[in-house]
This record gives C-alpha cells, structure tokens and sequence, in this order.
C-alpha cells in the first residue's frame, strides 16, 4: 500500500463518490457518538437504480453479488465523505462492516459476496481499512436489494 | 418540534411506557459503556402478549407491521428509562436502530415497517431521535415475533 | 460466582481455547476503537471443521444448535484473548452478542439456542459477562453454518 490518500486511491480505482442516497424514511444517513461514526444500511444504488435484485443463490450469481457488495460499499464511503465534509482523511479506521446477502436458503458463500465490500475498504483506507466484519443471509432486503452493508467507522 | 421532554411528548402520544420486560434467558436488557447504551433487541411484548406474530409479505400486514415495529420501539424506550433512572433527559442522541422484519422472500416493503420505530423516535425525542438504521428481513424471530428491534443511545 | 479469573473459570470448565481462526477474507478478527473491542461474526468451527451446518428447525435439532453457539462463543473468547495478548482479565464487560441462528421459517425458540454462548459469557466472566443480545434468524450463513455469534466488548 503506497503512502496516499483515500481520495487519490478512489481516483486510481477510477471511483467517483456519488451524491449519497437520501434515507427515504425518517432517519438519517449518517450519526457521529463521540469518535464514532454509525452509518446506516446501503443499498447497492448506481445512478439512482438497484445494480441487483433478488438472491443469491437464485437469479444473482456470485460474481453479480460481489459488484452489489461493492456498489454499497461506493454509497458507505459516500455517506462518510458527506459527514466529514467530503476529508476522508478523517478516517482513522474503518471499524465494522456488516453485510446483509438476501440468498435462498441453501446459499453458502456469503463471504465472497461481501469480499466486494472488504476489498474496497481495504484499497481506499489501506491498513486503515482492515475492519472487523459479521456477513449473514437474509431471505429479502428493502426494495428486493440482493445485498446491503453497514458501516461503522473511527473518525477524527 | 416544541422545546418539550420525552416525558412530555410521551404523554401527548398518549404512550405510558410499560415496566420493560425482563430478558427471558442469561443476558440483561441495556448495558452501558462509556456514554453508550446498548439495548437488547426487543419484540413487540404488549401487556406480555406479542402484538404481531407471522411474516410479512404472509398473513401480517404493513399496517400491523408497522404497529408491531412501533410497539418495539415502545419497549426500547422503557429500556432506556429504566436504565436512566426514568429521566429520559439525559438520552442525548437516538444512534442507531436495527430492524429485524419477520417476511416471505418476496416481502420488499421492509421500509415502510420500520418506519413505525422511527417515527415514534422522532415523535419523542425530536432531533435527537434522529438515528441511523438497518433494516433487514429475517425469515423467523423469536417466540415467531414478526418485529424486533434494537438500539444504541448516547447518554449522559 | 466465586472471585476468580475468566482463564480460571475456562480451565474449571474445561475449555481449552483454540488458536483463533484466520478470517479466510479481506478483514480481521477484532478491531478495537477507544476501549471497545469489536469481534467480528464467529463460526462454530471445531478443530476446523464446523459443529453444525443447517437449519434449526430442519436437520439441526436445538440440543446441537444450543452446542453450536457455544463453539461460537469459545471462538469470539478465543479472539478477544488474542486481541489482549491472552489477558482476559482486560475484560471489563462482555458489552453486547449478536446471534444469528439459521432456521426454518416456522422457528421459533432462537433464544434458547443462543442461550449457548450467553451462558457461557457469563460462566466465563461473572457479572462482567451479563450483556446485553439480539437474537435473529436467517435463511443461511456463511459455509451453511447452523450458528454465527458476533461480539463487542469493554476492555482496559
């Protein structure tokens, strides 16, 4: 991992960060309790549309799974930048992750789906980006989603 | 949002929080660290009889759901004021909640049922009721509750 | 609970505590934030096979289930050891467990399987093990595993 910063890693992994998602409810995105920050569940959404629908193990293969885990992981890092007025740098850790894999009861590797989450935390925060993780099934996710993820972070 | 308490916009709900329920195996309903307050999942216990049981998207409507969730978010709150010696003052921030919506693979309204404990923390806590949250399906929940949530508080 | 050590109360118990499994992707064991350590979701893995794979409900009976959130449990202990250099008595308190037990959708005593690992929370650690849980079901886990138990933890 080169010395360099989450926003120079997204530029070279070609990421634009988008404008984060509006919670459509009456909640919020993102809440900071002391060094905390919580951020809340992230549907895979690009441009506005789900990137996947349905479950694994079903109709979404693998390899579809590990972009939706990805495309969550865009709109988690998103969520933070927005509450760090845009400094990633103000990421001292990315602590937890939790992902959420809407699969048919007989789906076994949810750890591979969620790798597309991990792995980016790790390319944009580099050691920084090692967090802990819990990934479980979910048998359906708001608006069909085949994955959500959650984050929590160490800020500055 | 009046400048008023919990206590008092509570009352205007016409809501008198129950005595909470007692955990009904080796585990305690809140617990504190730092300025943190984790509360236990909690299901929708009214007068010691489940609100809602079954699944979404099954034989338990949105509009029961919602009910079932907001009656979850009832007994969190008696948590956090038996764990603050009734003074629901000094909850400084609603941080997260997590929803847990009993449904059918097919059920994509998770949202709309939640937002019956997210509103109520809005209703009572006003801008500090504003909170992060996941939402998810779960195929059962205990005692075939068709809600459950939990909570994290900042406190003083 | 007689005034003794956790490492004490597991050699009465008779639990050697394994090596901690590798997380087999992109993210760590444990990650600590000021003095609170989260464990990311353990596998019942024995001896590195799992205890139980399946469904509560299905094939796995609540007897193996209840067995299953134990081998769970002996792995987060096994973790937070590693984390504090083997010295559990840093543990403060066993802060919050989060279970997730794969069943059928007509389950319904979750709790009593989790009943698992929080005994031995509190077997392990006494009064500092009383913590507080969420206990939910899911259509699978990772490696078709019958239990997942994840942990956060108040340490010096």
């Amino acid at each position: 991992m080169t010395e360099t910063t989450p926003a120079a890693r997204l530029a070279d992994l070609g990421i634009t960060l988008p404008t984060p998602a509006v919670p459509v409810a009456n909640y919020v995105a993102t809440v900071r309790t002391g060094s905390t920050l919580v951020v809340s569940g992230q549907l895979p959404l690009v441009d506005g549309a789900l990137l996947a629908t349905g479950k694994l193990g079903g109709a979404v293969d693998v390899e579809t799974g590990v972009a939706a885990a990805r495309a969550c992981m865009i709109n988690v890092i998103a969520q933070v930048a927005a509450a760090l007025d845009g400094d990633l740098t103000r990421v001292r850790r990315v602590v937890r992750l939790g992902g959420f894999i809407a699969c048919t009861p007989d789906f076994t590797t949810h750890a591979a789906v969620m790798n597309g989450a991990s792995d980016l935390a790790v390319a944009v925060f580099g050691d920084a980006g090692k967090h802990a993780r819990s990934t479980i099934g979910v048998p359906s996710l708001p608006l069909d989603a085949a994955v959500e993820v959650e984050g929590l972070f160490e800020i500055d």
